[in-house]
């Protein structure tokens, strides 16, 4: 049987873009699924689309081959890859994005530059190598080819790295960054439960943005702030998330991917 | 042959929840089809969810498994429900969602409430029983567990109802509410024609809105106003429609989901 | 091996009309993949659904079933079309949308006008030919029909032509209109790479457009232009656009669909 491809982009699904990559796919590895994972990334975010990938990778098959495309080099130097990880397979650009992923799912055990000639059937355009590089590579690995047979190994170490935002944690504060805002409002930020207990910030909590000063309630889920609070919860990522029941505390709050705020203890902000 | 999956959701494409899904899918049931059917419903809007589905299940193989999930409940003690209608089956949380699309497929024959632990492989979060709880619920059902496999069964008729809007229906006036407006700008009214013929209201007509006047021709499709005039339809899922030809009826009626109108036959208006 | 069905459209994907026509695929050629090309085509753009469809059928296999809906006349006496061209297949409105795309497969072989009740198992709508003619004309071609048990052969020459826009070209000028915008901002313009030789424009170029005059750079990706220089290249499908890196050159430059501009030798506009 083929493996099935996890298809993520910033392609967007108003132009054909993605349903060209995926003829490309069927005309292949016509036994292939390919599923798509978000082709929602904002453009040209290699930060965004590394973490979405990152997040997806857990909850696919451990054979699971993963095509991810946020290429702003296109048709550059820069490397056009495919690493094996396990039983797993990610395919991309050499820019980063494939990095966290790599992490989630243990290590890079075989790093291959993909060479064109090997995976193309005809010129390769310098502006789209989803459809006519990086495409045909990961339906080539999805239906049984091995990763060599795409180009020449590489030294796993030369990897573009990609480093996540990590919050500032002192003694009963933190400062994150918003990582992003989902459709419900949900204000994911880049800190996790680890950072809240480093900083010892146990109990409810207070959110400070340009001196405005906001409570917020350390809950569950999302439920358990119907009363109108602001509630602050791990997502289900295993990110803290600034949530409000049946609004969007985002647009509330006035905030945006890539803003910062802090978190203190209650307390601490009233006094 | 594994059975088809047809999934339903608020989740947008922008966020990997779906694609998240899609993989927990294909994990469990690698050989099972999957369909989206939209995951454009308005953000916690079980209504709107619950019609969608509703809309969609005539249309399925009679052997599908429907996957719904607008769960603003999601972490609480909601129940969360697998169904089987004949040899059709639905998923999701106990909160209406499920309920018109079982009136049409015609009766709740067997009614489970799922158990987290028959369904999952690990911890299940408080923030996304789409992934943890819901998908793997319905693609075991896919490849062919009985609904009992699931969880615990539970009487039928104690599943959450949800009562689809009705219009107030007079001699000569119909007044109904708009159910929601498509990419066209067609205008989806809770009233279908049985209504009108309730109403004797036979001929053309007049929508009536905050002391407003609008003509609306009976036509059987778009292009019968192709004069500009605006028309009311049946439209593909049985219900009213205010339409326009090369334009959105919505925007320049001011119409939106959730507004209400009167429709009145012509004479009666302009006398 | 069942053929696979390629499917684009304007229905967008917040409404469920697209899963239904999936829905409805899956019920009558269960075996069939179908992939979606685009649903974003705007509301009856023909012309936009054309080309996008144009641009797509080189890539998929040869023997696929392409089903296009962009039906402004849906309900009216315009004909319900399948075309075959060499081992491909067209099904759609009969209003110019296969048109480019039949002249990309090569010709037309052999044209139907599809019969309702030969594709159809119920009545048909009048305003959701998708779902009740188009979807599954194009499952049972997929499933291996021939095109004549869809309906009657019609003669190929009376199929709706549809004339793509093509740039005036004057001796080192050339006035284009824009086709369309992507999500990255790229303005694809209706000229190809043969007009700018015709027009014997060779090196670096302004564009011209309300009096206002930008310097556009010859090249041949958008790294091309890091130094925030607006390029001009031939993208992956040929056409010539007029790109920004890191940017939307629409937006900076103002352009939308449907905008005419100029592009001339830049020491002619500067002397």
């Amino acid at each position: 049987m083929h493996r099935s491809i996890f298809f993520l982009s910033d392609y967007g699904l108003d132009d054909t873009y993605v349903g060209i990559c995926h003829a490309v796919m069927a005309r292949v590895a016509p036994e292939a699924r390919v599923i798509d994972l978000t082709h929602g990334v904002p453009p040209q975010d290699v930060m965004a689309g590394a973490l979405a990938l990152a997040s997806s990778v857990p909850h696919g098959p451990p054979d699971a081959v993963y095509l991810a495309v946020v290429d702003p080099g296109v048709g550059t130097e820069r490397r056009a890859l495919a690493l094996r990880s396990g039983d797993a397979s990610l395919v991309g650009p050499d820019n980063g994005l494939l990095w966290p992923a790599s992490l989630e799912l243990g290590a890079i055990d075989v790093a291959v530059a993909i060479d064109h000639a090997a995976v193309s059937r005809g010129p390769v355009s310098r502006t789209f190598h989803g459809r006519d590089v990086f495409a045909p590579a990961a339906a080539m690995l999805a239906r049984g080819s091995p990763p060599e047979d795409l180009g020449s190994r590489i030294d796993p170490t030369t990897v573009v790295v990609l480093d996540t935002p990590t919050p500032e944690v002192r003694q009963g504060e933190l400062e994150a960054s918003v990582l992003g805002v989902d459709r419900f409002g949900n204000v994911r930020l880049a800190a996790r439960r680890e950072h809240l207990e480093r900083a010892v910030l146990g109990g409810d909590l207070v959110l400070v943005r340009q001196g405005a000063t906001v409570p917020l309630r350390r809950v569950g889920t999302f439920a358990d702030v119907r009363d109108g609070a602001f509630g602050l919860l791990e997502d289900s990522a295993g990110w803290l998330a600034v949530v409000r029941f049946g609004a969007g505390a985002a647009e509330e709050l006035g905030l945006r991917r890539g803003d910062t705020l802090r978190l203190a203890a209650r307390r601490d902000a009233v006094g």
